[in-house]
C-alpha cells in the first residue's frame, strides 16, 4: 500500500491506493480545513505534492490556485487521490488552527507541538557543468523546496561546511538537513547522509539543587521516549545553594560547572540508553534551574549573588553550543537556559509559571513553589508580581525533630481520630515510618488543631490525659508512632517546638501571599487558582493547607498541585518554540517584591503566626469547622 | 581647557571655555546641519549632552524639542557653549549627510567611515539594594545611554559573561564595551576595565596565492596605522592554486589551513608591532581571497572545485570567531571572508568590484584583473556579467624566455627608438636587468610593432639589418639588453615564440572582454571606464595595452589602474558596514559566463590573435598611428 508522508514534521501513514489525501491526512492525525465538507467547493484544503504522484484534475479546480501554486504542485486534498508513495506539503493555512498537533506534556495537556528544530530530507540533483550551484546553496535550496525557510535566512556554521562536500557525495546527494530556529533566523545544525528524518530528539532538563530530571523527546512526533533522574553531583561540594556558592568562591567554580554538566550528561545518557537512541541526535536541550544553578552550570561566577547587594551576572535566556559546554548531545545542539527575574526568582520559577499556564489567563493565579525557600508568583496575562523568602527548612523536614525529605519511610499523610486521638499514617512506599515529610507535617498540624490537641498558638494541651499527649524531654509532644511501629527504634513524636517552627514557616508563606495580594490590590477571593509547585506541593492535602493557614482560604477546587513545574515548563519550552520565545518577555514583565524591604510583610507574617491566622474573619470556613470541632469535643476555647 | 568628546566615535577636541558645541564639532571634523548658519533658528543642529555641562537656554529654544529629547539633554549645538569637559551625542540626522566622516582608503578616496564595531565607555552606578540590576543588564543599559543599540538587540557570548563580574568590580564599574554588528543584531564582543575607547582596531587582509597583505586600521578615527605583507606560507606546498588543491587532496587540508592562518597572523603581528598596538585589540578582520584560498583558509575541502563539474562548497560571505580559527586578534573578533560568484570569480574579485565603485555607477565599467588567470567583470549599478580564463603565464613572465615577476631587476618599461631601434628600459629598483615583467612585455610588443620590427601577426622581420634583430638559436629574436648591461651574464632577448605566447594571452583577454560586451549588447564605445586590477595593471602603459589590443580601443582617460583591488575592497568593507552588507547581494547579482561554453568566445579569441586585431576597424586610432609609423619608416605593409 502507498505511504503518504506529510510535511512539515514527516508524519507518515500507509493507505490503500485511491484514498484521498484528505483521508490520509486524517489518518495521520492532521485536521485540515474543509469548509465545504470535502466537496471541492471551498478550496481551503490546499496541499502541495512534492514527490510521487496523485490523481487530481487540476484544470477543473484551476480557479483555486495561482500560477505559482500550480508550479509547486498544488492540489485540493479532498479531490486528489493517492496512486503510489507521495510526499505532501501541508501549508499551515490548510490546517484548522495555526497549530494543530497537540502534545500531552506531563503536568499540562494539549501543548501545540511546534519544536524549534526540524529535519528536511533533501534529494538533490548532482551538480553538472550546466548546474554548478555550490554544495551549500544546493542543500539550502533543497530545504526550501521541502517547505523550509529561505536560504538567506539560514546560517551555516563552519564545521557543517567542512563535512558537507563528503556527506553529499558519499550519499549520492541524498541527505537530511537539521535546521534549528536561532535567536534570529535559522541555523543549519547538521547535514547527514541519507534519510534520518525520523531521528530527531530533544531534551528538557530540570537542573535542581538536589536532583536532575531529564525528559527525552522525539521532536518528529512529540512523543516522550524516556525520562531519567539522578542526584546533582554538586552535592559533593555542599548540600545547599549557599555552600555551593561558597565552594565556588574558593576556586571551585570550574569544578561545580563540570559536576553540573556531568549530572545532566548522566541523565541524558540514561534516557538515551533507555530509549535506544544516539545522544548525538539530540539537537536541543532546554535547562530550567534556579539562578545560582544556572550560573554554575554555565561557569558564570555566582559569588555576588550571596553578598550584599545580591547581584546576578545575567538574567536573560542564554543559548550555548552543546559542544562548547560539554553537553552530551550533537555538537551543534543548542543548550538553552531559562531566564530569571532575580537571584531568588530563577529559571525554575519561570518554568513553573509556564507550567501553570497563568500567562494565558485573565483570572489571577497564585503559584507557590515550596522548598527550603519558597517562591510565590501572583498574576495573569497582563501583570505578574513575585516574591521569595526562607520557608525555613521546617517544611522540608529540617528543624523538626522527626522531619525528613519525602523519601521511603516518610509519613506523608496523617489523620487523627477525634475520639481516640489515634493517628492513621501512610508512609512513602508503605514501609515502617522513619520520620515525617512536609505533607505529613501539615496534616499533623491540621489534625492536632482539629482534635484540639493544640490551640491556635500551637501550644499542646497537656491537660489532655492521653498517652500520646505527654510532657516530653524538652517540650510537650504528641506521639505519632510508637517505637515498636517504627523502623528507627524510638517513638516518632511532634514537639511543641516543631509546631512553632512549622507555624513560622507557614506564616512566612501566607504573609508573602497576602503581601502580593496587597500589592495587586486584590482580596483572596479574587484569586482564580492557587497552584502548588515542587515536590512538597505534590502530596499536600489542600484542605489541611488551608486549615493551618498556609495559603488564604478559598474553595478547594481552586487549588491545584502542578508537581515538578520546572520540568513541565522545560518540556513546554522544548516542544513549543512560541512559548520559548516569550520567556524573556515573561521574565521581564514580573515585578519582584523584596519582602524584607516591604514593611507590611512583617505585620502580615506576625498576624499569620496563628492557626490559621489571628484574624479569623479571613478564614470563615476554617473558623466554622474548628468551632464545630470544639463544640463537639467540649475542650477549651479556640480563642487563645 | 575643556575637552569635548563627540559620540559616536569618541572624537575628542580641546577648546576654550565658551566655545559653542557647533564650533567644537567643526574642530573635531564633524560637519553639522546648520541651515540657518548657526543663529538658533532652524533647530537642525540638535545634540544631546550626555555628561558634563554646557550653557544653554532650553526655555528659549523649547519649541525645537520633544519632552523625551529634553529629558535626554537636548541642546542646539550652535547655541550651547562649553563650560567644562563635556560628552556630546550627535544624532546622525544632525550631520550633513547620513555618513559624514569620509576616510581615504588607498585606491579609493572618500569612503564614509562607518565601521561595524564600536566601543562604548560606560560609567555605571554600582548596584545597591535599591538597584539590583544584573551585571549584564547594567552594562547593556549603559551602552544604550551612550547612544548604542538597545539591550535586547545585543547578544552576549558566554565568555564575556564569565569575565564580566570581575571586570566591573575591579574597575569600580567603569568599563568599555565593544559592540559589533552581527549578521542580525549586535554582539557584545568584550567588556574591558576602564576607558579603552581609543584602542579599537580592525584589519583588512588580501589573502593572495603568493602574497598576504594586511592593513591595520584604527576603527575609532579611520586612520591606517600600519601595513604589512609577506609571502603566503602555503607556497611550500605548491606555487599555484592547482598544486595547493592537489596537496590538500593528499590529506594536506589542515596543513594548508594552518599555513594560511600563520601567514595572516604574521602580517597582523608585523602590522601590530609596527603600530605599537596589542593584537588582542583587533576586533574585526576582513579577508579577501580567491575561492580556493578562502576554502583552504577556513578548512573547507576545495577538492571538488578542480574536477568536473567544478563545484565550490560555499559561495556566501562567512564569519567565524577569530578564536575558533586561530587568527591573532581578540578571541571574539569576527573574521569575515568575502563571498564568491563561482570557483573562478572569488572574493578577491568581489573586492576588486568594491574598489572600482562600479556598483554605484550608471555607466558601464569593465574591470580586468590579470594574473596567471584573468577575470573580467562588466556592469553597473543594475547588472553585472563576469568571466574568467587562463591568461597563460605569459603576462606574469612564464612561457617567455626572459619573463619574470615584477621583482627587482625586472624591465618594467621599454621604449624603442624608431630610427636606431635602441631600447630605453627602466627596471624595478633601477638595478641591472634580470628579465622582463608583464608591463615591460606589453611595452616591448607595442614598441616592436610601432617600429615595424614585428608585423601584425607577431613575426619578426629578419630583413631588418640590425644587430638587435637576429635569427636566434631556436627563433628569431630581438635583443632587449646586451649581456654586459645585464646581471644575468647573457643577452636578454624577446623571441618570436615569446611574442606568439603573449599574443595568445592578450587575445584571450580581449576575446573575453568582447564576449562580455556581446552578452550585454554593448559596443566598446559604451564602456565608461576600464579598470585594471592586480599588480600587473599597476605598471601597465595604457596606450600600449590598447596598441597591442589587450583591451578594446577607447580614449585613454577612460582607462584606470586600481592597483591591488583586493586589499582596497577589503579596506572598504572593513570601515564601512553598509558596503560590507551589500557584498552577498552583489555576488548573487553577478552572472557568470563560462567562456568554454560560449561558442562566440573562440571566434572572438581567434580574431584577437593579431596585433591589435584582425579587424582594424575596431582599433581606428591604432590603425592610424601604425600606418603613420609605417609610412615614416617605409617598411613592408602592416596588412600582413
Amino acid at each position: 500500500m502507498p505511504t503518504v508522508t506529510f510535511l512539515p514534521g514527516y508524519r507518515k501513514v500507509t493507505v490503500p491506493g485511491g484514498t484521498t489525501i484528505l483521508d490520509a491526512a486524517r489518518a495521520a492525525g492532521l485536521s485540515m480545513n474543509v469548509v465545504c465538507g470535502g466537496q471541492g467547493k471551498c478550496g481551503k484544503c490546499l496541499v502541495f505534492i512534492k514527490e510521487g504522484t496523485a490523481t487530481f484534475d487540476r484544470d477543473k479546480y484551476r480557479r483555486f490556485f495561482s500560477d505559482d501554486e500550480i508550479a509547486r504542485g498544488a492540489c485540493l486534498a479532498c479531490q486528489a487521490t493517492v496512486v503510489g508513495d507521495v510526499l505532501v506539503n501541508v501549508p499551515a493555512e490548510s490546517l484548522i488552527q495555526e497549530q494543530k498537533i497537540l502534545v500531552e506534556v506531563p503536568g499540562q495537556e494539549g501543548i501545540p507541538f511546534n519544536p524549534a528544530v526540524r529535519k528536511y530530507v533533501v534529494r538533490l540533483e548532482p551538480p553538472s557543468l550546466d548546474d554548478t550551484t555550490p554544495d551549500l546553496t544546493r542543500v539550502l535550496e533543497g530545504i526550501e523546496k521541502q517547505g523550509g525557510p529561505p536560504p538567506t535566512s539560514i546560517y551555516a556554521p563552519l564545521d557543517v561546511l567542512c563535512f558537507l562536500p563528503l556527506v553529499l557525495r558519499r550519499n549520492e546527494w541524498n541527505a537530511t538537513a537539521t535546521v534549528a530556529l536561532a535567536p534570529v533566523g535559522y541555523r543549519l545544525s547538521s547535514v547527514d547522509g541519507g534519510d534520518t528524518s525520523e531521528r530527531l530528539y530533544g531534551a528538557a532538563v530540570d537542573l535542581g539543587t538536589t536532583t536532575v530530571v531529564a525528559y527525552l523527546w522525539s521532536l518528529t512526533d512529540g512523543r516522550i521516549l524516556a525520562t531519567a533522574s539522578n542526584y546533582n553531583r554538586q552535592i559533593s561540594c555542599g548540600e545547599d545553594i549557599l555552600s555551593r556558592v561558597n565552594f565556588s568562591r574558593k576556586s571551585g567554580l570550574s569544578q561545580l560547572q563540570q559536576l553540573a554538566t556531568e549530572s545532566i550528561n548522566e541523565a541524558l545518557t540514561t534516557a538515551a540508553d533507555t530509549a535506544g537512541i544516539d545522544r548525538e541526535e539530540i539537537f536541543e536541550v532546554m535547562v530550567a534551574g534556579n539562578t545560582v544553578m544556572t550560573h554554575l552550570f554555565l561557569g558564570i561566577d555566582p559569588a555576588y549573588m550571596i553578598t550584599e547587594p545580591y547581584i546576578p551576572v545575567v538574567r536573560r535566556m542564554l543559548s550555548t553550543g552543546a559542544g562548547q559546554i560539554g553537553i552530551a548531545a550533537h555538537r551543534n545542539a543548542e543548550v538553552y537556559t531559562f531566564p530569571a527575574v532575580s537571584n531568588f526568582i530563577g529559571g525554575d520559577i519561570i518554568a513553573d509559571i509556564l507550567a501553570t499556564g497563568m500567562t494565558d489567563r485573565e483570572e489571577a493565579t497564585l503559584m507557590v513553589d515550596i522548598g527550603t525557600n519558597f517562591e510565590a508568583v501572583l498574576g495573569n496575562s497582563d501583570w505578574m508580581l513575585s516574591c521569595a523568602g526562607a520557608a525555613g527548612p521546617a517544611l522540608e523536614g529540617g528543624e523538626v525533630l522527626f522531619g525528613m525529605r519525602a523519601n521511603p519511610g516518610a509519613i506523608e499523610r496523617v489523620a487523627i481520630d477525634a475520639e481516640t486521638l489515634t493517628p492513621t499514617c501512610s508512609t512513602i512506599n508503605g514501609v515502617r515510618p522513619r520520620g515525617i515529610c512536609g505533607s505529613g507535617l501539615i496534616d499533623l498540624l491540621a489534625e492536632l488543631l482539629r482534635t484540639c490537641v493544640i490551640d491556635r498558638t500551637g501550644r499542646i494541651n497537656l491537660d489532655i490525659s492521653h498517652p500520646r499527649v505527654r510532657k516530653g524531654q524538652y517540650y510537650p509532644e504528641y506521639v505519632v508512632a510508637w517505637k515498636k511501629e517504627t523502623s528507627v527504634g524510638k517513638d516518632i513524636v511532634m514537639t511543641e517546638n516543631d509546631i512553632r517552627n512549622l507555624i513560622m514557616s507557614k506564616a512566612a508563606i501566607h504573609g508573602a501571599c497576602m503581601t502580593l495580594l496587597d500589592a495587586a490590590g486584590l482580596e483572596p477571593g479574587d484569586i482564580g487558582r492557587v497552584c502548588f509547585a515542587g515536590a512538597f506541593g505534590n502530596y499536600l492535602n489542600k484542605e489541611n493547607a488551608i486549615t493551618v493557614g498556609l495559603i488564604p482560604e478559598m474553595p478547594l477546587d481552586r487549588v491545584e498541585n502542578i508537581g515538578n513545574g520546572a520540568i513541565t515548563g522545560a518540556n513546554i519550552a522544548l516542544i513549543n518554540r512560541k512559548r520559548r520565545k516569550e520567556l524573556d518577555a515573561i521574565a521581564r514583565r514580573i515585578t519582584y517584591i523584596e519582602l524584607n524591604a516591604e514593611p507590611s510583610f512583617m505585620d502580615r507574617y506576625t498576624s499569620s503566626c496563628f492557626l490559621p491566622h489571628t484574624d479569623f474573619t479571613l478564614f470563615p470556613h476554617v473558623q466554622q469547622m474548628l468551632e464545630a470541632c470544639r463544640a463537639k469535643q467540649g475542650v477549651r476555647s479556640w480563642q487563645a
